[in-house]
């Protein structure tokens, strides 16, 4: 099976109002709740791509219980390993203003997670690793994790020959990366604040650098790069799609991992991230991809050696 | 004791960002949650103030059993008599701006209540109408509940000689005063929306024409009006006070409720009101009250009659 891990899980919730005015009273008129998480979304597209697949990850309190039980209800055929924790699961809402179509988003910090939860979680890794033909590692870190915890789960999927792709940012990446693991998937933003350097081929290989054995960069609309030791390419989409960018990085990370499990070549793994990632951009529900769209866009991917 | 009945109760979050600005990600600082609805408040001030206390009501899922928790919690000296429904209690979320200090609301709309979950809470309510020595109804309409239902469990306590108090607005307001309950508590623009007077004694004579044996409308910092049939009162606070001005109705609530069952005259009922309303507003958290403000204020309320 594939694995991945969300150590900062969320209840992810969605509030509609006719229109967002700062300092009044809003009635919601709709309210749509989702399992949330990186990690969590990345293993629904593995499981719609037919992989067998596995989320850990650390939840609590009675938000945690809810998206466990929604998780079930959206993705049956992901397995739940998640690890229980004292404290609540956070969440996270998104206000969508029904006049301009906008989103702004409110996110909690999430559970404080003690030693004792550490040790438990690591414990339940080194099993599920064992049958594990990848891991993912995603999102942000939740209160009370060591800033070198993402390195540490690096090293121990290394040692047991594990592919391990890391999907964070900011601190938790930098120490994550000198980790060595297999693959690192930044957007341009994190890359940047990562290497100090703004021109996407020089960060890249500064990234590598620092001890990722490849770099796939997502910049949004244009498509990818990828620096490896194989070589250097390009990946984007037959026309620039537009659309809601929720949940297009993590289709992504599904993309290069199932590719990679499956034996593809760097070229094919690229052009599925790719075409994952713009069905994603453009399907109706924020964080879902359109098949039939996914299937049309791969063949149109293309994907050029640098 | 006293009953309060809340059939849309909430479980109010508060977020504190440092700023609010519409269309970005908010990294919420802190995130606090407390049983919501206004017959909760206004139970916890009556057993803040001595009286054996009752909350019944309508609460479900798991954010009910979180209300419940949080509930015994806060104010443990209230009995819990809530009818549990399939739905989920609601929520509501208030964002306060760190830099203004602004509060921007969020409110969900509530659970939709079938009419099985009505006809076992009119059971419960008429058991525990048995015991009471008042009721307060108070808050909005979960949906699914027709909007002459405030009118009916007036008629219920009224056949049982129990005095009732209505506190809501728009149309369940409309319909449950003619029902004839014993006393309103309405706000300016709730008086006004009423009767479509704006001079708060004509409006107030009107709502009482229309089937209130007592209005008392409160007029924020400017204190009270009450039209009764023992006359008419003006009550208001030594000074203009400012501050926080959540809950200050509910504290008005319990303040008249307890003043009635304690057999106080109009003049004394209505000083409590102002006091522990206005001890609401200079409280250092929303919605509780100073209780040495509401003693020292107590004897400083000027009413005079009209």
């Amino acid at each position: 099976m594939i694995l991945t891990v969300t150590l900062n899980a969320a209840l992810d919730v969605t509030y509609r109002v006719p229109r967002l005015e700062p300092h009044t009273t809003h009635r919601v008129r709709e309210v749509v709740e989702r399992p949330g998480g990186k990690g969590l979304n990345v293993a629904r597209v593995l499981a719609a791509l037919g992989h067998d697949t596995t989320v850990t990850g650390l939840v609590g309190g009675r938000t945690g219980e809810a998206l466990r039980a929604l998780l079930r209800q959206a993705a049956p055929g992901v397995a739940d390993a998640l690890v229980t924790v004292a404290g609540d699961t956070r969440r996270t809402v998104a206000v969508v203003d029904g006049t301009s179509g906008d989103t702004t988003m409110f996110n909690e910090p999430g559970p404080a997670i003690s030693s004792e939860e550490w040790t438990a979680f690591l414990e339940r890794y080194h099993e599920l690793l064992a049958d594990a033909r990848a891991v993912a590692l995603c999102g942000s870190l939740p209160p009370g994790l060591p800033v070198g915890s993402y390195a540490e789960l690096v090293r121990a999927a290394r040692s047991v020959g594990v592919p391990v792709l890391l999907d964070t940012s900011g601190e938790a990446l930098r120490r994550g990366i000198a980790a060595r693991p297999d693959m690192v998937k930044p957007n341009s933003q994190e890359l940047t604040q990562l290497t100090g350097l703004t021109e996407p081929l020089r960060a890249a290989r500064e990234a590598r650098r620092r001890g990722a054995r490849a770099v796939v960069a997502s910049g949004g609309a244009e498509g990818m790069l990828a620096v490896t030791e194989r070589g250097i390419w390009r990946a984007a989409p037959p026309r620039r799609l537009s659309g809601n960018p929720t949940g297009a990085g993590d289709s992504a990370v599904a993309g290069l991992l199932s590719a990679t499990v499956e034996g593809l070549t760097w070229p094919d793994r690229l052009a599925r991230a790719v075409a994952l990632s713009a069905a994603t951009v453009t399907a109706a529900a924020a964080g879902e991809f359109d098949r039939g769209r996914y299937e049309a866009l791969l063949p149109q991917v293309s994907v050029t050696e640098q």
